[in-house]
């Protein structure tokens, strides 16, 4: 499944087992398309990146990161993939032992490419059916927004159905508010108005989740980012999920409830189909 | 640092990048204490790592990581290393690439040999000063009690202080309730009643709490395994933090308040060093 990977530069496929990425997840990630060779978003990668090093007081090379990526890219490139999904990690290196960070860790930089994932056309088209998953999502607004490397209650969330009928779960955090989908964002529209849960006590922040709120400004949607009650979902005109690499999916089916992809909902689509394709 | 490894069975001290280990956190970990080639507690690591296998659903070979174990430590007293601390790690593996736990994911087993850290001798005899942290634990109870490779709450509140005048921080829930050390469990006596938080919402439950759980019944000593809000601690008259390494430190300070070890903390202080004599 990997196609290629560097660690801190190099081509390297391995990592020492002692790194703290392992023995804690004390680190970061960032999952991106690339199609042409030239990344989307990258900008929004970057900067969710910068915030979670700060979060983590993880030293955080950007200059180093960015150079490293675009020589990764050009190697793809010249190797005929001009097309994968790449992912990047940051972690807190080998230094010590226990939890204690010391100041003498040296972060390591991985680039690691995997085979773009193909989904059926008709998730983007018809919409996806979402799994109600048990799971729940803890709070700590120490870690909100960030996508760090502990992640152990999306793998619970996910292995929960292997249905192909189902193309995503919603996750609600234990209080039972509306948060996101296992891997994605969540949207939906009331009245006109797009909203989005908000992401300050648990929850992954996405690059595609923050393109939508800023375009749909732009182009004078009202937008709301605050908490969503479960029923909130019953009583919404449109729903969907967004994430950096898939861009919309509409929600057609959620529990006895079903949904028609609506106006604003094909609108954002629209916009993600431009983005792509500058 | 590290002493020696093997990754399922043979000396390699690399792990694959794709690891889920790294990727998620997906999988468990033990730290054990070895003297003389022997491992203290193997009943208590090996159980919690079977409860934590079956919350992950992670299948683990225990025949095999027990047949290993025992040649790891044989190796390690044929190099002249009969005392170091042990780090058992499980992962998923490899397979597949996204949230989704695949059935063909192979789990790797882990076998680290570190040195074992020297802690001051007054930190037993005379105890220790606890830091209050602001980190608190996010509650969930699908991943409550296990050790899992999840840990960034505890990496935070151990870089909270590097004052060495601490020699362990005291964790309360996002609802305030006490619930552990940041790498140790924790005790209080009140009237004669041994008392440490309940687990399950949050925090691992150790294997030395449960030694001194069990010990504690056997020797007549009323025992209460309940919430414990922060004033408690105020008011009891024994305080301490255990671990299957350090054993047991009573804690002669916590914000305002000064204890002095008591004899119960003594009494159960003398069965760990029975204990680790055997």
């Amino acid at each position: 499944m990997l196609l290629a990977s560097w660690v801190d530069g190099k081509p390297v496929a391995v990592l020492p087992v002692d790194d703290r990425g392992l023995a804690y997840g004390d680190g970061l990630f960032e999952t991106v398309r690339v199609r042409a060779g030239r990344v989307a978003l990258v900008d929004g990668h970057l900067q969710r990146l910068v915030r979670g090093a700060e979060m983590l007081r993880l030293p955080l090379d950007v200059e180093a990161l960015l150079a490293e990526t675009r020589a990764f890219l050009a190697e793809q490139v010249a190797a005929g993939r001009p097309d994968f999904t790449l992912k990047i990690l940051l972690t807190r290196g080998s230094a010590g032992r226990g939890y204690q960070p010391l100041p003498e860790a040296v972060p390591r930089r991985l680039l690691l490419a995997f085979p773009s994932r193909v989904w059926p056309a008709e998730y983007s088209r018809d919409g996806i059916a979402l799994h109600e998953c048990r799971t729940r999502l803890g709070l700590n607004p120490a870690l909100a927004g960030i996508k760090h490397l502990n992640r152990l209650e999306q793998v619970l969330a996910r292995a929960e159905w292997d249905d192909p009928r189902y193309a995503e779960g919603l996750l609600l955090d234990i209080d039972g508010r509306v948060i996101e989908g296992t891997m994605s964002n969540l949207f939906l529209v009331h009245d006109g108005v797009l909203v989005t849960p908000r992401l300050h006590r648990c929850g992954v922040a996405g690059v595609m989740r923050s393109f939508l709120l800023a375009r749909a400004l732009t182009l004078g949607i009202a937008v709301a980012e605050r908490d969503v009650a479960r029923e909130e979902l019953d009583g919404a005109d449109e729903l969907f999920v967004c994430n950096s690499n898939v861009g919309i999916w509409p929600v057609r089916e959620l529990g006895s409830r079903r949904y028609t992809p609506g106006e604003l909902t094909r609108r954002l689509q629209g916009e993600v189909a431009t983005l792509w394709s500058r």
